[in-house]
């Protein structure tokens, strides 16, 4: 029988052998499953980030996909190492701060949870500092080869397991208080929205709605893709993850803003 | 039975997830087909590299491969999504923005093309800027798994799909004419020019060869590897990848020679 | 039947096609084995350092593994490439300057050891510099299909194989003199001591340890994770490949310590 596949995504980068020690970790346990992975360009400990790109990773995704998320700042705390089981049968491996909670409530919720533990899951002489080898990954590997989750350790409360909030914005009638979610390297500005919001404060048919931050208010024009917005123009557009991100041709949306991430940010009616 | 492998080119970068959002969309539709990723490093929008780069590893790339070629400056515009098949049976999809055409050209001429635009293969609520994971990545995938290049949409008229054009340098007794291909992150100064051109002008054997720019003239040794050149020098080599390059050891040939993308170069019997 | 893993591992980095066109050439000859890449972002031409990675990562992949490794600065010199096979079965393919020894002498030291040179396993138009694509790569995926060592090419001597020394401490009650091993991107310094040398000196149960370096000496506090080092602190750990590092919370402590790759440093018992 051929292995699950396996849904990686971490901090470790592509310039170490961390991303390649987990790949090969995997094919001893389970050669049959094939590895695919997410991005290992989190940004460093940013559980929030990785949480939410797992999550927004699902519809892209095999669906008998095991999960393994190995951002993990409190490595070698006593933070669980735990794996999930959802409402929809799909089973989550990682940390306990929360890097698992958005993509398993989007599968129907959490409904087993256990503390990984086993000595038969956990690879001997395990170091205080690289649990993506030697707890998430064997876990993972062992669940993709049809380990129940039982077998990993002893059960946890689903309602002890951390949690990343999803952001939403607040809404009112022509306006959204949201928050800066993301800047990528271009300076393109993610905000706390997505389209259905849009809809719920009737702003979603708006061809120029306005940006203020604590610094300024500015109306920009709503637009389907980068192409069309004017050399140096600042505009608004939902982007290839949900998101409404305020970007501008040729330059950081953020510098010219002034924002950085958890800045709030209202999006409204011009006038 | 087993899925055709995917040979995957694109200009994503590996710090986001775009790559790893396509390879899931391949996973769910073409759970058996192995993906080689040739390289998603090229430089952004650079349609002919990508374009050369695609058409150079087919010597090196399984023979019913399924070829996906996502570097598409004009995504959300209404250039068309198209997949295309050539005389020796190869498939290809991508952007019409002649990013496939070195490919399909080698591999005896497209025989065959189609707009992507059934619904059948497009994601649902796809988006306006991300048309690898939404078009692109699902034709792959259909192909590699068996579809018909029929369903994925309407004929196209093969005269009608953009090319891009093989630069060939004009080759005269002695002397060849040509242009600046490629400058790689060294400063190693890549030419519009092959072993066979430099037989075709008599300069295979040449032990020196003088290389003229807008700027200077200057006579260089024909070298066999970089080990050859002395700290300091400029020499001339065929690269890995077939084509005649000015390099410098211990320095950018580019940069001493004042060369950029496209400026014309002569290579001639030094006289 | 399926072919054996491949374990690859290069300074080739992934800007460039090279690694692609690598895994394009062993899928060609050996579709059905899975590569695994342990990393390619070596330093350039760090022949120790590969050396060390691919023996640290034997634990780590599966026992019946192909190993890969073209860290190569003689590419294009009289330099061998050669394949070898250990007491324990293990096969290994890469240039003869040392970058297999370790892995093979932690694999119960090599049994037979061959040149690879048959024109049946060498691409044909092979270049002169890239013998990954032209001659490792095919070595390793013929191997991975089942080819006999001795079909590459004719037999070598052993003892005519180079090798990298493993950099031994010297041990001494209450002292080790070792050397910096490496020092990665957050100026964390690896020593060449493993826990078993701190017990051999007797400084396994030490709380606090002396570095000396030829600047200056410190005391630091042996700790078990990065999360117990005070912000600003040195102390000293051992890390997840198995090697003593001294580290600093929120700086370089290779830049407070003023060490570089090679230079002693004495770890003593402080006094």
């Amino acid at each position: 029988m051929s292995g699950r596949p396996i849904v990686f995504i971490s901090d470790f980068g592509l310039d170490d052998e961390f991303v390649g020690i987990c790949h090969g970790v995997i094919a001893r346990i389970a050669p049959e499953s094939r590895v695919i992975d997410l991005t290992h360009g989190v940004p460093g400990q940013d559980v929030v980030r990785a949480a939410l790109l797992l999550a927004e990773s699902l519809p892209y995704v095999p669906q008998d996909a095991v999960f393994l998320a190995v951002v993990d700042p409190g490595v070698g705390t006593d933070r669980r190492a735990v794996a999930v089981r959802t409402r929809q049968g799909a089973v989550l491996a990682g940390p306990d701060n929360g890097v698992l909670s958005q993509a398993w409530s989007r599968l129907g919720g959490a409904v087993e949870a256990v503390e990984i533990t086993s000595p038969e899951v956990i690879l001997p002489g395990g170091s205080h500092t690289f649990h993506g080898r030697d707890v998430f990954a064997p876990a993972a590997a062992l669940l993709a080869g049809g380990m129940e989750l039982g077998a990993l350790g002893p059960s946890v409360e689903i309602e002890s397991l951390a949690r990343v909030e999803a952001l939403e914005p607040e809404v009112h009638p022509g306006r959204l208080h949201a928050q800066v979610l993301g800047i990528d390297r271009f300076g393109n500005v993610q905000l706390t929205i997505r389209a259905d919001h849009l809809e719920q404060a009737e702003l979603a048919d708006a061809t120029v709605v306005q940006v203020r931050t604590v610094w300024r208010a500015i109306a920009v024009r709503r637009v389907s893709t980068f192409g069309e917005v004017s050399a140096g123009e600042l505009a608004a557009l939902i982007d290839s993850r949900g998101w409404l991100a305020v970007v501008r041709n040729g330059g950081s949306a953020a510098a010219s803003l002034r924002l950085d991430l958890g800045n709030p940010v209202e999006v409204e009616r011009p006038g």
